[in-house]
């Protein structure tokens, strides 16, 4: 077996973490990893991200309880993206309530509304 | 419907779209896309991205002929992401051979080679 290298320093100390549902093989998000937000994930079994917009760790689903449960991971060729299969508690992975954030399905003419949503947002993060 | 808004700035020009086998659902490789990339895949049809190691446009497959139909693409919620569904020509995304680019299992120990090698490398890219 090779050691686990993942190149964090091509892109700033970050690496993109495809999230897919371990059962479905659905692509429920995309969220970024510094080294140690993989440290977290691999310690605790649960995918817990990079946020870059409030720059700190954030422990997916800590908010919501909707935690990914890490079932797999991969790593690519160049060693700097992760594939994650994950057991997504509650079914929905998206903040606004959808199974998956790319719910958004691009036509000739614009974006068309295809995901399930799954929770209200109002209930899970407040109004 | 609404407008196609991929916001592009949020990270300097670059949005990663993940790439996904269209009939199988395994995820085949993460590659960035600029506007121009994007646009350019929109009149095509086929997988363009943005190369950041060489700095250029990158229609996949140029060199080995493994082009990338694409069949759906999707937006995140955010509109900094995309998920495009794609019929891989030639059966194999990364240019290691293999069918997907995540042909490495993460391990207790290391990482472990659990993916499919479709093609030598040497052949298709010259020795």
């Amino acid at each position: 077996m090779e050691e686990v290298l993942i190149d964090f320093e091509k892109a700033g100390g970050l690496v993109p973490a495809i999230v897919q549902d371990w059962k479905t093989g659905d692509v429920l998000m995309v969220a970024y990893m510094n080294a140690e937000s993989w440290a977290k994930t691999r310690e605790t079994g649960k995918a817990c991200f990079w946020s870059r917009s409030r720059r700190k760790l954030w422990l997916k689903g800590e908010t919501s309880g909707h935690v990914q449960i890490v079932r797999e991971a991969y790593l690519d060729c160049d060693g700097d993206a992760l594939l994650l299969k994950v057991e997504q508690l509650g079914g929905a992975a998206c903040h606004t309530g959808y199974r998956s954030c790319f719910y958004r399905k691009i036509g000739e003419q614009g974006v068309e509304i295809v995901g399930e949503r799954v929770f209200d947002p109002k209930e899970v993060y407040g109004g």
